[in-house]
């Protein structure tokens, strides 16, 4: 069974201050986004986490095997390099969905994401090592079936964009409400989903499910592990296995 | 009426480089990627330019007012400071749509996306300044109402991310199908859209269709100008001009 | 003859903020000072300009073709995107001592580089471009004969590094006292001055000089040109020239 | 007694790289450079060390509590991110000039710093974790007297530059072959020296011997501790106490 830790990361105040007290450049905010998001990419991916960008301005990790110390350096560490802070939250459950709730209920209360004062929380608990199992992490790596030929190669880029954000639109939609999972874009034609105990056939769902709804062909290769990094290293080797041999899902383990 | 100059920034052979000769670690990647969007918009950003990440391996650049030489110093600073190169391909239109496709095919007749001979492709051309006009570039500027005391402060940041998500989706379709603009989410709950010379009926028509199909209420700022960033800012003030009217759409010109 | 626009970039109460409320974590200040200077490097350097580090928190920077607009917005990203924010002092002389001199003390005069509330000053001139000729910035580039065979392959790396440092060191001093000119270290064994209207034999002497007082044995490629990219560029290829014929001193022109 | 874990960081064959096939723009390279220096930061710093950039293309870092596997990670994401990759030799010893001497050794027995085919070397050992003791290392944490008030607030920036320079030049000398101490300057008007099991009196004569040697005027914070980061930041304290006490050397334990 899993048991996913999630972090949530939520810039404080962020979007007042992108207005105050005029609208900022939007080059500027575009650059201080995305570096900040490589920055916790490299400062959670250093251990053993993966960070999704989400909507930039709150960010989604997985954090198995990060304990709250690691969380204190990592909010130390952008304080000190950028004009705004982040607040951080944690929490576990076997359910990938429930831990993200928890670990948002948990910053809800402590103040608005645009409250002036609230700056800088650092919430909830981390998985202890000794309970720490093998199959705590379980990641699905989709990508889209000859995408560069059928679309890159072919159409208009915004076409291409737009096929491939549908497919995501009803992938992340479906794998929430159908699987428990949180399914992230993550660039090209590829969708990282961190999932709950799900099998063979429930992945072979959520491909028809998409091909049916907007006519996306997408194929997915699974791993499964103590930590994030593992498992998506795993889910990207079984993803390459479907692509030798032509199948929709291949199960790493 | 509008005349946008659009390119596409495409990284040669990304996805078989992603794997070569083992699939490489997620969180390099996803820190390549963002930091070179990051890059793009300061290099297209520091003349007149905006860029949108898009997929991150294609990206797509407003770019009147940068010259072709203008182009090859951005692909030249990519090359020297990155283990990718970049692709550039220069059109343009009255219509945003038929700009990105004329670049797009442009590039496409220079080889595929993942053929590893094709590198550096520099195409196209740019507005010479005496056929640039104060109505050039047209861009709106999205939000959603009160996303953050609806969504952020209350859901799980999942479900928020996926109400966001949908209403993009919608928007980005809606506008290129109906109204030939490209639309873009840029992080939290925006979405700025690059438009053809369209009025206040037609963005009143896009909110109103959002609303309807995914119950996703937003507002719009347009603002029109030579550049895009400074057709961008006067979307913004006009965006907070609807904040402090309570209107769904306001025309800054 | 020379004509050197030279800007004083400087960070605001640097000093203090690196220590309050109590003293920040070394590697988060390198990075930050680090990345400053790169972004500035990339800012300044994606229109004509060259930043030298110097001591991190002040700067300095070549800058002719760079109006008093470019160095706002420069300093207005900087402000958006760091936890700091920087002053920029710019003038222009034929001596490139007197220009930062000038710079200097119009930064000087706006207040103390540890005043809390000297922030973002803006000041000085840039050259109109009706006056900028092809004589107007003098570069020279240094670097050390056979440091890889005589030091790095040989040495400790730590005893390498005081070669290279005492060199630099010792030329820093001459040049600006003999010469009036401005010289960095700019990584490896290289050098960089910037130089008045000086000539072949000034440059022979230079190099002797520091043979004679620390025995490190340096050879000069020197360029000229209205803009330092081009000047710097041109010296980069007198330097190679250098190489390829095994002579000290190399002018461009 | 001091036990100092060092690491040498050499960019593989990077001076041919950036003249080949032309010498590349030197704002790329300034970029890159201090660029990778920055991420080594955050990547070292993350655990428990510290780099310093020394030359750039060389650099020297303390590691102690990190493992070869922490070595071979960040030389991987290196490789995954840059233009160049890096070579990484890593040695132990009482005495920090020793360490680097060992670990320079090793890496020069791999092959010359411009052998193009000498790629990614990683060699060395790091001290385990049961030989590790609080008194591992030594770092002591320097700066100029009143540097604001007597230089950058009165002189010519170059002319406090040279101060700063000549001053520092000095220290890293005389650290090195009076007391076995690697010493680097940081910025600002602050030099980090790693230094064996040396005492106050021997701090003392450092300060009073750059005093009379260049007339620089120098104090010294002090710290001790298992990892570098501990004791640059006991250091960073004790620094304070020095301007606090107005004294000259301040021991932090």
């Amino acid at each position: 069974m899993t048991n996913t830790q999630v972090t949530l990361i939520q810039i404080d105040n962020y979007g007042p201050w992108t207005v105050t007290p005029e609208p900022r450049r939007e080059v500027d905010l575009q650059t201080l986004q995305s570096r900040l998001y490589a920055d916790l990419s490299q400062l959670f991916g250093n251990r053993e986490g993966y960070v999704f960008f989400s909507r930039f301005d709150n960010m989604i990790a997985v954090t198995n095997g990060l304990d709250m110390d690691a969380h204190a350096l990592i909010q130390e560490s952008v304080g000190n390099r950028y004009p705004v802070t982040v607040s951080l939250s944690v929490a576990v459950d076997p359910n990938p969905v429930d831990a993200l709730g928890l670990a948002t209920s948990r910053l809800q209360d402590a103040g608005s994401a645009q409250d002036r004062t609230r700056r800088e929380i650092l919430r909830g608990e981390s998985l202890t090592e000794s309970m720490r199992t093998e199959d705590d992490v379980q990641i699905a790596h989709f990508d889209v079936n000859d995408a560069t030929d059928r679309y890159t190669d072919k159409l208009n880029e915004f076409d291409t964009f737009i096929h491939i954000e549908q497919g995501y639109a009803e992938l992340m939609r479906y794998m929430r409400m159908a699987h428990d999972s949180l399914s992230f874009f993550v660039g090209g034609d590829n969708v990282i989903s961190v999932c709950s105990s799900i099998g063979r056939s429930e992945y072979a769902d959520a491909v028809e499910h998409v091909q049916d709804a907007v006519g996306v062909d997408l194929k997915v290769g699974v791993g499964r592990n103590r930590s994030v990094q593992a498992a998506g290293m795993m889910a990207k080797h079984a993803l390459e296995q479907c692509r030798e041999d032509e199948t929709a899902v291949e199960l790493g383990w």
